[in-house]
């Protein structure tokens, strides 16, 4: 089990549980902590594979979920599995289905066997069951592949003024037939299933030697359920293992809080991965956690509404501040978005591209204010984690919070001079 | 007058009125014959600049009337011009906006000294006369600029079977307060505005160093209308000279007999624009008659509709035939799309983007769908016009039908073997 993925730790932090190393799969090498370039639907929205790679991103995240729906795991597998099919030649991971049974409770019923979905696509019923999941993801294709897990609201959705309508329902869907909802068991249930149904996604996986199966740690922002779902979860042995079910409606600090308390207890020696995190701040958090892998779609969801992040802030292409405005996103950044000549585009001279230009770019609807500035977030969340590594390996930690003001609110205060 | 651009004339055809050459720039040269990809709105859609140039693209066509409407040709010029504020550091020509004030003639209404439209942006009025259109082409800063010119309807919109509700439109408009409509008064009146308006550019342009301007010949399909045209066109002393008011709606036939007559009565000397056209066999008559420069939106607004030009004929990827298809949309072809290879994309074994990805980007409403077709499609057009170019020099057409059947249908027989 595993032999489809190497993992060496090159360098660990003093001052905290942070480490840098490399992770080896079939499609090569990436550099951890790593951040993972979101291609939902087998492309990164708007962006060619070459300039994916020209933003240092290294691994590439696909969605089970969506590919099983359209245009369906046996094309793909016809098509020659997801590197062929997207052009991606280097390490790829795939999820598991497990998130979109919560992310999209409102139209799902969750059983002890599986979920049943109503397709997004067409309205068909639609099964996943950890034996289906890994049985697409088989097909699929990707280098790692995630465990089908029971992803619960990480926080008690009938109680507090949180705007959670979808989880609301969703509770109300899963306490059918009992009078009301009850958190603590709605994660104990979740907990035992995520551990039954791991076991049975392991029994299930037909390509260990290529393909590596990652556990997932549920248990919502209650430690006790989380220190059990380690232990059960670790107990399976894996090449990699994931911190699921955080950063789904949660603020900043529970985040670090679940993080800095569950990424410890996973093995050392394994890679570790927190899921759909997020903000700079919470990535270097985590970093200090221990956490070696992250996704997020921050980079280029928010980038196709023109929201440019920096490392002091976000900038808001769309402001009319901007119409006339020279300057580039951000000076200094090394994208092809502000520095095209860095990357053998023209105009041999220099220049960049404009906040002016994208803003009209984005008013006029046009596709390249989305890709210019997809490009421009994705290279900053990669500058960032290479201005991390660098900063386990020197245990810099103050150099590193003058340089990102925006992630030093991940740093906890010892660290910060 | 035209110290901003040279025209040299490297080869001609014997058999043909054809000839290869190249025309230099403040922003360097391009061959000829030369095929212009359309950047509406100062992009390329969904194309960063440096894969303009990767499909062979050496010249944009940018659009006065939307540029001038959103973000306004003050925008522009404040942020540089078009070549620094659309990074496409090669020559641009910008339209005049005479175009539309004929293709949106049911928001907009002429006089004899100029166009009032309906902002398709706000609703505003918005006034564009001679010496307003040459004062925006000033100011956004193209190398080549157009003569702002009356273009009529080139087949009478009243009469036959033609689907041309807007021209009808159109048409009534044109004729308020009088009884009907007289399609040789129309001709000879927008004949007889273009002249006057040619006239009124020529003195309004502030930048004749650096900016060439080109008159336009109209006439819509009557010859008779287009030799008076020519000679007056002629008459004023321009670096280049462009047929207008062809290829909207009149069928191949027709595009070829206006072209054919009209060309060689244009300076042999001067580069010839063909505004608008076309299909590969429009672009393969008009070379032989001796036209120089083409743009139209064909590559680029069908492939955005997933329709792939080849050699042989449309692919339509949309269609469900193409769900598996592991081929790439054309065997052979050097794109990006077919070859990611050759531009240095991964993934280094080579292979390409099949039909069955592409097809699943579509239906996905993936971005990445029309931007590899467009790709596609503008490298199609540029190897066309390269090989048109070897064709002249070679004066070797029959080797040229045969590798290009599509466009072997704009060769007169007496050329085909």
């Amino acid at each position: 089990m595993g032999g489809a993925l190497r993992f060496e730790i090159n360098a660990r932090s003093r001052l905290s549980n942070a480490r840098v190393g490399q992770v080896t799969t079939a499609h090569g090498s990436f550099e951890t902590p790593a951040f993972m370039a979101v291609g939902t639907k087998a492309t990164v929205k708007g962006i060619v594979p070459p300039l994916i790679a020209a933003t240092g991103t290294e691994v590439m995240l696909c969605n089970t979920f969506h590919l099983m729906l359209r245009p369906g795991e046996q094309t793909v597998r016809t098509l020659g599995g997801l590197h062929r099919f997207t052009g991606w030649a280097g390490p790829i991971l795939t999820d598991s289905g497990g998130y979109q049974a919560y992310s999209m409770a409102d139209r799902n019923a969750i059983d002890d066997d599986g979920v049943t979905f109503r397709s997004i696509v067409d309205g068909s019923r639609v099964r996943l069951t950890p034996e289906r999941s890994i049985e697409i993801q088989n097909a699929l294709g990707a280098d790692i592949i995630m465990a089908f897990d029971d992803c619960p609201p990480s926080i008690d959705p009938t109680a507090g003024a949180a705007n959670q309508t979808r989880l609301r329902l969703a509770a109300a869907r899963d306490s059918a037939g009992r009078c009301g909802y009850d958190h603590a068991a709605r994660l104990r249930a979740a907990n035992e299933r995520t551990i039954r149904w791991l076991e049975r996604c392991n029994r299930a996986h037909a390509r260990p030697d290529d393909q590596s199966l990652f556990g997932i740690v549920q248990g919502g922002t209650d430690l006790d359920a989380r220190a059990w779902c380690v232990e059960r979860v670790c107990g399976v042995d894996l090449p990699g293992y994931a911190i699921g079910g955080v950063a789904v409606g949660e603020d900043h600090e529970r985040i670090a809080e679940v993080t800095t308390f569950t990424a410890p207890r996973l093995p050392a020696d394994k890679p570790r991965y927190l899921m759909g995190v997020g903000y700079e701040r919470d990535l270097l958090a985590a970093v200090l956690a221990g956490v070696d892998m992250f996704d997020c779609v921050l980079p280029t969801r928010n980038g196709r509404n023109g929201h440019a992040f920096t490392r002091t802030g976000v900038v808001r292409l769309r402001n009319a501040e901007h119409t006339t405005d020279p300057e580039p996103i951000e000076r200094g950044c090394d994208c092809p978005t502000c520095d095209p000549a860095r990357h053998g585009w023209g105009p041999p001279e220099g220049g960049w591209f404009s906040r002016g230009y994208i803003r009209h770019l984005f008013m006029a609807e046009e596709m390249l204010g989305p890709i210019l500035v997809s490009l421009h977030n994705l290279r900053l969340f990669q500058r960032l984690m290479f201005d991390i590594r660098r900063a386990v390996v020197e245990d810099d930690w103050p150099s590193l919070g003058r340089a990102w003001p925006r992630a030093a609110e991940g740093l906890p205060a010892s660290l910060r001079s």
